[in-house]
């Protein structure tokens, strides 16, 4: 577990460093409107997605500039999600990783508008040459990131998030496989893209591909239920934002479902099931295995 | 003048088409969502943006379903940069095209996904191999709507002119050339993409892609302007929308620093140079050059 907290703090270096490239400050007008992008982007965060991206494509030799850069534009999308999740419209948050959310430190027009710059910014990022010389490679990312994001993915997920809290409101909490299917779309759908474009960096052959899209599945899930765990059983200072959010709204979650000794079992079980997808590889996948166990065992 | 506004209707609904067909309706529990962006994207507007991508790529004899995809993923950016300048966070807009705003018609939380969804889905829509054939010309499509919409372009704009309300508001209007910047990224970006779509699409020659480019330079201002003289002298039922809007906010605009006949002037200047930018075209892009006229005189 140390070669892993080594490597994840080594990776979310590289990332930060990556991010903060892409988001320079400028004395144009718009000088706001970065300021508000990297105060959402920058200062922290395990900068777990990426760190799917990079190791994945690291399996099959993929250049550290295309790794980085998938990695980057994959963080891109999960911080403009975080930034409009956490508007008062939506999930009304006023803290994120232990810093006032966007529309606090800003204000609520600036955070919808940081939100939709980031997203905009991924998909530069991802289809720029810089991140492969090969088009058809950055157009395939391209395709598949937005699949990931969009109404039958990460969108889509929060949707049902929405409608799953109004029900609850109405005394109808969502049963195991509707939390199933609205975290697989709202939190699994950018963790898969993660390894998938590892895989499409690295032009893998197809049962790597599904390989590693077992792994992830898996993974997904077993973060999810860590997650559910720690917002009820965690630390406010540790987790760095609100905790007891769900318990408090009403909302049904894979702990108020299952209890939290079987979901402990389950996140175990999954981190298990995870790891055994990849066994077609040797050593060099040894991270992403430490990986599946981190994300059941981590304490924010 | 006819022969244009056959054309545009033709246009208009050929596009509709195809915003139906990729917003198809599902029972999917995130329905709710399709529909927003389907009433974000449906029912009316004149697709002018669509019809630069169509008529321009025209020019050098692109499929009818290139296009047509390229010019839907223009129209899904405008609508979700609509949707969201519509908040009561941003605008505060009730009324779009005679309709309720999304947020109106749904609520705030659907209007802010639908937006992200209808962004995302663009970019889906540029990338896919349905667009054009080759991987090249797809990537570099998608890196220069990336470009237009982002930060340095429509969002940009955007931020810009939130800043100039409040500017408005401390006594400190924009000048004329705070406007013209500001409208050049906000209104500009999105327009020159129109164009510039349309020739990568078309592979053509530098000296034709330069020549579009200068058109809709023109082009934008010209519509600008020609929009804040119908927001002073417009028919609010036949705008379909509030109206006497800037001047309510205090905001500076090409007429209230101008004047109505100086402004008037001004966008008559810039529809003429616009089509002057065209005389390397024959016949073939007289319709684009009846459009230049058109977006000064119309009435809505």
């Amino acid at each position: 577990m140390n070669d892993l907290k080594t490597a994840l703090k080594e990776s979310a270096k590289a990332v930060e460093g990556e991010l903060e490239r892409l988001l320079e400050l400028e004395k144009a007008p718009e000088k706001r409107l970065i300021e508000a992008m990297r105060h959402a982007v920058l200062g922290g965060g395990k900068r777990i997605r990426p760190f799917l991206v990079m190791q994945s494509a690291k399996l099959f030799g993929v250049a550290e500039q295309s790794r980085l850069r998938a990695g980057a534009a994959l963080e891109l999308v999960h911080c403009y999600s975080l930034v409009h999740d956490d508007l008062p419209a939506m999930d009304d948050d006023d803290l994120r990783r232990g810093r006032p959310t966007v529309h606090k430190a800003f204000d609520e027009a600036t955070a919808i508008l940081a939100g939709d710059a980031l997203l905009t910014l991924a998909f530069e990022v991802i289809v720029h040459p810089a991140t492969h010389s090969n088009p058809m490679v950055r157009a395939e990312l391209t395709q598949m990131l937005a699949k990931a994001a969009g109404a039958h993915g990460m969108v889509g997920g929060q949707m049902i998030d929405l409608a799953a809290a109004e029900a609850a409101t109405g005394g109808k909490p969502l049963d195991i496989g509707g939390i199933t299917r609205l975290q697989r779309l709202k939190t699994g759908a950018l963790i898969d893209f993660g390894c998938a474009a590892g895989a499409a960096l690295g032009r893998a052959p197809e049962h790597a591909r599904g390989a590693l899209k077992g792994y992830t599945h898996d993974l997904g899930l077993a973060f999810q239920i860590a997650d559910d765990l720690l917002d009820v059983a965690g630390d406010e200072a540790k987790a760095g934002k609100k905790l007891f959010k769900d318990a408090d709204a009403g909302k049904a979650t894979f702990v108020s479902v299952l209890g939290e000794d079987r979901a402990r079992d389950q996140a175990n079980r999954l981190a298990d099931q995870a790891v055994e997808h990849l066994s077609i590889f040797g050593k060099e996948a040894d991270l992403l295995r430490q990986l599946a166990r981190f994300v059941v065992e981590r304490e924010s």
